[in-house]
């Protein structure tokens, strides 16, 4: 990949604020420390060997089995897949294991569990696992009171599909709306591993690791007695879903999208620019937030948010402009040419629609060029 | 790309069935047949080289640079870039050029026009144009009876710019509800370019190439007189929007996200799924269509219809399926393992997701990978 002079730079790219970049996990670092656990830091929103080197985590965490191939590759060698495993994809993980990598898989059924020990078995390649344990009613895992936790640990295998301990995903604090619920939810999430953990225990299985993780968790968590790992992703970047929940400022975001100004409709109070949804996502998470921000919130070209600019709509190569009132944007402002930064609604989703990171630093010119990886 | 056997493709994995593409080729080029125009296909959504030699046109349309060049490398000289140029891209646009390709550019502003004359005289290479005409308010381009259309022609330099024509995309045709409204807005394009086409001639300007294009007006045009050439590429692939606008039907529909079930929330009547918006995109375009399909519609494994069953929620690598009226799933219908198939809502938002295509024979076996490209 060519490094080339931030002002020429073809857009739309990809950029990433060195220092703000360092800040964040500075912040995540510092705060796992006061909080007394480990961190282990989620790469699918940075899915960067560069980036994932900066954070400097031992032990880390993967969305997809290429990711973990990626890292591995990269000498990452403890490493939890923190998606609930397929059965036809025991045998890719026992491939991974049988590498050297410390890879831990999840499951959060029974039928989940007798499949991986007999995998585990026919291949000749012990499975180490936690159970994913359902801390909010938002997506998978198993409730901390059913009696399928039990079950479930009954029917893994000491020997081939190791039970190392729960963990959960509080991903419904996405929907908070204030500090308080936060810290609620963080407490729920705690609550709800420390709860099963203490179960299993009693039932006479092992529950070394008791691990949570959302970002808004992560920043809003009081204590966290009980548990032993915290995992975390878009803390590395920050959005505007990010801001818009409060756990984060707008200066804290360190990804952006450079676009071109292509055209205008005066009419319409619109510019035209080069960065449609292919490069911005199609995430529009702050639709349901106080604060839409569109497609994105608009900046200068060198950071500074333009706050009544949003992306009001995009097509596949094409992003339009507008004020949030829909009023006139004054003469020549933002003339034909002139270059924007998009910050994002999402930062995995719009970092995933790229192949490389434009690493800047504190002036603002490229540094680096960080390759990602996407895919399965 | 090592081809494997479909029973053992690893999930999320995007495929094509060949024998509805091959369909949907030949449904489009007896329509530019009958219309009397020639067919440029845009390979905006295919981004495929072997997808385009199997379209088997002479001549294409490419959403970036980087998909005109891709495209050369594999011998196809006749390209129009169908974006409104950035000045910064002109030298890239020349160095195109230089190669032998005849990339046609298009713009919509004098200032745009200016910047190009004085560039192809700098570069010493010629940039042919045609102006974008703006022929429903939902985008970019020069309105049919805005006197800046003449200018942007008389800005233009016969020698270094020259005026090749005029071009649309009536994209408002997304939005029409009714049969009625496709032919009406598919004749508004028409009229549209036609008018435009008039003028620039009148005014002593050469406008040989008339070009309009959506699949949906494609697909819906009583007549083109005075156009000479179709631009389209959805209907290679087909999606629910189109479904949803009657342009096609469910069975016209040959991309799909083959997907395993990882686990349900029975409580919930919730079957997850390893298929989340990384593999489907974030793209919920039938929202505001009468039929919402959610983020897909459901098939099994063999690519029939379950009309009942959509995602309903989507997380990075999670899908959320569920009846639309969120009632019971059956006893063991869709068991841990168990493989579907989604269809998808857009399909250039969720082919972009993906590095290559399965192509899959009447028999439903992998008879190809297709390499896909992304990115600027």
């Amino acid at each position: 990949m060519i490094r080339t002079r931030f002002a020429d730079l073809e857009t739309p790219k990809l950029l990433l604020s060195e220092p703000v970049f360092e800040r964040n996990l500075a912040r995540m670092r510092d705060r796992a420390a006061a909080l007394g656990v480990a961190l282990r830091p989620h790469m699918k929103t940075a899915k960067s060997i560069m980036a994932a080197q900066r954070v400097g985590a031992e032990r880390i965490t993967v969305s997809t089995l290429k990711e973990a191939e990626y890292f591995a590759a990269a000498g990452f060698k403890d490493i939890l897949y923190a998606i609930g495993i397929a059965p036809g994809k025991l045998a890719h993980a026992a491939s991974i294991r049988r590498r050297g990598v410390d890879l831990t898989l999840i499951l959060d059924s029974p039928e989940a569990a007798t499949a991986a020990a007999a995998a585990a078995r026919d291949l000749d390649q012990s499975l180490p696992f936690l159970i994913e344990i359902d801390s909010d009613g938002h997506r998978a895992g198993v409730r901390p009171d059913d009696p399928m936790l039990i079950e479930i640990a009954a029917r893994l295998d000491p020997t081939w599909s190791p039970l190392r301990g729960v963990m959960t995903h509080a991903g419904g604090s996405y929907d908070c709306r204030t500090p308080a619920a936060l810290i609620a939810m963080a407490e729920q999430e705690r609550q709800a591993v420390v709860r099963s953990a203490e179960r299993l225990r009693d039932a006479g299985h092992p529950a070394p690791v008791v691990s949570v993780g959302s970002t808004p968790t992560a920043l809003s968590a009081r204590e966290l007695n009980g548990v032993t790992e915290l995992r975390a992703g878009v803390y590395m970047m920050f959005d505007l879903v990010m801001a818009g929940l409060g756990v984060c400022t707008l200066e804290d975001i360190a990804l952006s999208v450079l676009t071109t100004v292509i055209g205008h409709q005066t009419s319409k109070n619109w510019i035209i620019v080069d960065a449609g949804w292919m490069a911005l996502s199609r995430d529009h998470g702050t639709a349901a937030q106080d604060l839409d921000q569109g497609y994105g919130l608009v900046c200068t070209e060198d950071g500074e948010v333009l706050h009544d600019l949003i992306v009001v709509s995009a097509n596949q190569e094409h992003g339009v402009i507008a004020r949030r009132d829909g009023g006139p944007l004054g003469p020549d402002a933002y003339p034909l040419g002139a270059r924007l930064r998009i910050l994002p609604n999402h930062a995995c989703a719009t970092a995933a629609q790229h192949d490389a990171y434009q690493l800047l630093d504190a002036h603002g010119e490229i540094r680096a060029v960080w390759p990602r990886m996407n895919g399965w």
